[in-house]
């Protein structure tokens, strides 16, 4: 039967989790294996990290769709270049086709994605494949729990100014800072104050072959790889037992 | 050459996801499949969810060793049945033999097998790898970010008591409440009183055939399934631009 097509394809947001190709799901990976259009985030320079981890399970036939996006997103600009990738996106699955959009770590766990949903969750279907996060790949590089039993974990995003990271650090028993990069000078001084610089571990590209874990004491630049975390523990040391 | 064998295992400490099969990991899958001995907590009852998830992917050939494990781990009753698996796992690496523990979603996010790190790390060498958790496979279910661009994000703990909850919920934008099970009542109460309540959406076995996503205001139960959590969001409702 010939007729016009007028079923829209369905945009996946593919985690594909934090670093090590082989921490992808098998969900990913079949998904990958058979879609027509796969996006990525693409902020210029070297091949783009989600496509780097993905790259050999993305089957040779799929249309390869690059999202210029700018690292850290500052509005406007930032926002101006999700609506450019917004509609990029959208000629492709108004045309039909699946899209897979590839997202380090876990699409909804401080991710960009968000921004798509957003923009295409009104006219199009939205999956959501999750991913493994940078967050428990951290813990595993040093081998101990984010938090035990009953304990509260907080994620704290490292941009936030002084003053908030100090009020949320005060009393916090279980802490991971998030986007540490540029800003790891300024952390390592609220976590001097807040008494959470003893317990607190750096894990730099977690999962992958640069993967590197210091105690924060060791650490003595003002500045971090973008994706570091800082892990910090100062609840009950008898979490073994 | 013929001589003693000095080796011992390895005890690999596997996640295996929130449920769907799928979500398993190209390591941990590749591991399963070329492991000597597969462990996994066994509650007793129906099969245990963490070998019900890795099951089709264990090799014919592994011994499968159960480790009985209460769902609640009240000490001492618990940490006994811990030291009972620990020996029953020393026993396998000493003689050589390598290990996968099935652990559901991350070894590290909230299970239990820290308490096998304290009981068998000194004495044999431990691998951790990382699972996709019940955490991220919620949101997915949701179809929402667990927190926007530099949010903070509480994970909290249901049992913890109501003055407590309430001290952590209070002025807190993002919070996803684990381990809600039978604390669902109690939880409920407090989310209304620190105005929680409206963002608030119940996820019970995310990722499986059985998940079940609703407003916490159509949960009017005392109890809720032991795989349920709670994701609340009074962050900025602008995380969509």
């Amino acid at each position: 039967m010939v007729g016009a097509k007028t079923v829209t394809g369905t945009l996946y947001l593919v985690g594909v989790g934090p670093g090590d190709p082989e921490l992808m799901t098998l969900k990913a990976v079949r998904l990958l294996d058979g879609i027509a259009v796969v996006a990525y985030p693409d902020p210029g320079g070297e091949t783009a990290l989600a496509l780097r981890i993905a790259q050999t399970h993305i089957n040779p036939h799929a249309t390869l769709l690059p999202i210029p996006l700018p690292m850290r997103v500052e509005r406007p600009a930032g926002q101006a270049a999700y609506d450019a990738g917004a509609v990029a996106l959208g000629e492709q699955l108004r045309a039909g086709r699946d899209v897979a959009y590839l997202c380090e770590g876990d699409p909804l766990f401080y991710g960009s994605a968000m921004y798509l949903i957003g923009r295409l969750g009104a006219e199009f279907p939205v999956k959501i494949i999750p991913g493994v996060t940078s967050l428990t790949a951290a813990a595993a590089a040093i081998g101990r729990p984010l938090a035990a039993r009953n304990e509260v974990l907080k994620v704290v995003p490292g941009p936030l100014p002084d003053d908030v990271l100090r009020a949320e650090l005060d009393g916090a028993e279980a802490v991971a800072i998030i986007k540490v990069g540029r800003h790891f000078g300024r952390i390592r001084a609220v976590l001097e104050a807040t008494g959470h610089a003893n317990g607190a571990t750096v894990v730099t590209h977690a999962s992958t072959g640069r993967e590197q874990v210091r105690p924060l004491a060791d650490c003595q630049r003002a500045e971090l790889p973008y994706f570091s975390m800082i892990l910090c523990y100062r609840g009950a040391e008898d979490w073994r037992r």
